[in-house]
């Protein structure tokens, strides 16, 4: 028998490993000697970092950048196990962890911690780069990651133009000379989940400006500069930003990313899949475990249980993909179609969501083993259908 | 496909035949042309008149009798579908649920109520009287149902002794001249699960009676009571009830029970078992489902997922048990040895008690839907089994 185990994190209570750690430890209480192969999964957002160094055997790298309120902050990203990858969260740096309700502000929050991990990461000698743009503070188009990698922002009288969103219409010129080399000959490989254009109403500043603290009148500032850093990039270095799909990322992350450096936006979870190597490990796998914190109808929407269950229908129809889930919303019955064999919830009982999420590991084996139990059963049950010849 | 699907109610959220109904729910919608028996059980407390009730197409008969406290109470029993057997639960017309915190007095409670509902279901012709003994208020040995059905309990001076367990010690005579003469032609079947004597330190008193609102000085006078009423029961009839095991079930009704009726005590689970006929409905199962609102280490003891996992091992040894629960307690785990496949919650969130009671019905539908999805993986599975010479 051979189990492969592909859990994302539970968040608040399990990181991926821990996950897939306790769904083997209730798999050995039915197969002591079963094979099993364990892939903690990320789905591009947090943990993504955490999920692909333990997938790959890598290591995790802390250094001291610039926040997105331009204080010093520790941020951390990872080096894969092959040596040759790094993978950053934009959010380590220059993410919404690193404010309080108070101090949000987008109109000076800045993404130059991230262009400092990504320098550090070249630094390294990488030759590819992931990058993870969910939970920014930041809506400065990438403005901060372009000036920590050299690029010069200039005022109409040739000075530097300040950090973050609300400055960012002082822009009269850019300068890419001083950018650094090694950035051109490097993959950059960025997941991106959402398909929001730059600018707009469905841009960065009026979709997610306001859960970084804009208020209606920082909205319209926000998204008026970045339409003009847009068009100043179109005019200076002819790369078009504000329409496309995903630019609106992470502040307009996205479209600092595509101008300044040679990136391709993909949904993170392909991302993972593709560098944990799922796919050849489930070749021969007898049935597939998944699971999230969460399991609703947005799953269908790119998240790690889906990207799981459809790479599983691909690579070997016939493996049946079993999830499970501290929390299983409404709609959920629209996974079964899309190779979802079954969705089973963890809990033993009521209680606070506090007192699950310390239980997690506790009950993902034991909800583990008696799916494994199940199994078995299975195992029976062709003599009686055969039986009553159904 | 055959299932049979054999759950106790999970109390404050589902009646037994709901959650039966439930189940089938889930089911119909993986194999919508299985056959489906449902077998609504109780383990002979609370629940078991409308269980055997619902299993035999039986009727609920409703009559006004004296409460607990003296006062009169509605009250109602079951006519088993045979026409032939009754089944009462004591807690009906003597229960605890009949008092308040306040008014709760084991000295003065009474059986009576329940002698008055033998009597109703006498008259209605019945040869079997199934009885159930839990939740009961009362401390009196069974003198008030012995006195509704004739007996008569008399003091030093001839005269009718009060009703309640702190008027036993006036008890000099006992006259079952005038007890009601159908009762020694019926057979009575008493669901007990308690093992405790009448008196002594795990008697009725000292181990049930605080529960009914006993202080450590009733409790004395309560025991010492009782082992006065056994005496004269043992004088009088030739009875020997004091130590026997059961007989200090509901306030020592258990010995009143065995004094003045031809009662044989049973485990209740088997009771319910014998007359939903399961034994016989589980031949030919491909599956057996049952469920309880708790699983934990207790109810190895007897109670209703025990019993049908027992009963299934007896009559169908391969046939899986599959349980759900609301929550799953600590030591479950000694259930994999009694024939339990595997235990499933049902739970889809965390959260409080009250929201998780009320969904009880869709929770236990999406449950058994995942379960029978897992099951038809079973289906598939041998041919990986054998591809991997397992």
């Amino acid at each position: 028998m051979k189990f492969v185990l592909a859990p994302d994190s539970f968040k608040e209570s399990m990181t991926a490993l821990q996950v897939a750690n306790s769904m083997e430890k209730g798999l050995r209480r039915v197969f002591p000697d079963c094979e099993i192969v364990k892939v903690p999964m990320a789905d591009g957002g947090e943990g993504t970092v955490q999920s692909l160094i333990d997938a790959t055997a890598g290591k995790i790298i802390s250094v001291e950048v610039m926040g997105p309120l331009h204080t010093s902050v520790q941020a951390e990203f990872g080096l894969l196990g092959d040596g040759e990858t790094a993978v950053i969260e934009m959010a380590s740096a220059s993410g919404i962890i690193h404010t309080s309700h108070k101090n949000r502000n987008p109109l000076i929050t800045t993404t130059y911690g991230t262009g400092e991990l990504i320098k550090h990461a070249l630094d390294l000698g990488v030759r590819k780069i992931i990058i993870g743009l969910g939970g920014s503070a930041t809506n400065d188009g990438g403005q901060g990651m372009a000036s920590a990698l050299g690029v010069k922002f200039k005022n109409a009288k040739g000075e530097q133009v300040e950090l973050g969103g609300g400055y960012l219409d002082n822009i009269a010129d850019i300068d890419v000379s001083g950018l650094d080399p090694r950035v051109a000959g490097t993959e950059f490989i960025v997941a991106c989940d959402v398909t929001n254009p730059l600018i707009g109403p469905n841009g960065a500043s009026s979709v997610f400006g306001p859960q970084k603290g804009a208020t209606p009148e920082k909205v319209k500032i926000l998204d008026r500069n970045l339409g003009i850093y847009a068009e100043k990039i179109e005019s200076c270095l002819g790369i078009t930003t504000a329409s496309v799909a995903g630019a609106g990322a992470a502040g307009g992350l996205g479209a600092g990313l595509l101008a300044f450096t040679p990136a391709k936006l993909q949904q993170g979870i392909d991302i993972v899949i593709q560098f944990t190597g799922l796919a050849e490990k489930i070749i021969g796998a007898d049935v597939v475990f998944t699971g999230e914190g969460g399991i609703d109808y947005q799953t269908k929407f790119g998240k790690t249980p889906y990207g799981v269950a459809n790479i599983t229908q691909k690579v070997s129809p016939h493996t049946p993909v079993i999830a499970l889930a501290g929390a299983i919303g409404e709609g959920v019955e629209n996974l079964y179609g899309e190779n979802f064999t079954a969705i089973f919830g963890i809990l033993r009982q009521a209680g606070p969501l506090g007192e699950a999420l310390k239980e997690g590991e506790k009950n993902v084996a034991f909800t583990t083993e008696n799916i494994a139990r199940l199994l078995t059963v299975g195992i029976n049950m062709p003599k009686s259908i055969d039986k009553h010849n159904i």
